[in-house]
């Protein structure tokens, strides 16, 4: 199984943003692994993301991806044989590997997270021929 | 104050996004009258809204539109004397004035819906010359 932490850096997120990332986190643990890892400032972010990541920022400055490429853009990941990849959003100061775009909009970094899972979990169910909607 | 309604067909909705757009909703009180009005389907759409709208599709299939150009939409939108406008999210079957797109994502349509209100309440903002944050 894919290991995926989404690294959330915001000093506050709205209470309904974390239930809706609860929500989708569950119900993605049966096609991966995958945490939530909230940090107020970016430092503490570079001591807990491990080496071991591939990390992927999420922008808004290049050409944003549709589901379907983000659900081909995971498998890829995953048949190259990166098992352990970090998500960033919120933040622009760590290094990355990639970046990579899911809308042109500035979004409440809450938001974004939101989406972020609600898009990885709509990309395993793409990759799994799985309709979206149990 | 522009009359802003938000239609939004789904058969269901999570709590989690009802929960964010009614906090987005009462933060938008001070900026227009902003309301959602949820059908099911949508030929009951069709008969709640009426002409006096002018109707903008959100779509994912053209061009998505940075924050500021929304701002600037809506800006341009109240200058030209249009005051009752309705977004209709999680429909493609009514006729409508136009189209616009905030991400090329397919997205579960309540969530879509919250990421109309947080763009709406952030292009206020813009307008008013507001930090996002209070």
């Amino acid at each position: 199984m894919m290991n995926i932490t989404i690294c959330l850096v915001s000093q506050s997120v709205e209470n309904f943003y974390l239930e809706a990332i609860e929500e989708y986190a569950k119900r993605l643990s049966k096609y991966c692994k995958i945490q939530l890892l909230r940090c107020k400032r970016e430092e503490h972010l570079a001591k807990k993301l491990m080496d071991k990541y591939y990390k992927i920022l999420i922008s808004n400055t290049e050409q944003s991806l549709s589901s379907l490429e983000l659900a081909s853009k995971i498998e890829a990941l995953g048949l190259s044989g990166i098992s352990d990849i970090a998500f960033l959003v919120g933040t622009q100061a760590l290094q990355t590997d990639e970046s990579l775009a899911l809308s042109p909009l500035d979004m409440d970094p809450g938001l974004q997270t939101t989406l972020l899972f609600e898009q990885i979990y709509r990309a395993y169910r793409i990759l799994k021929h799985q309709p979206y909607h149990k």
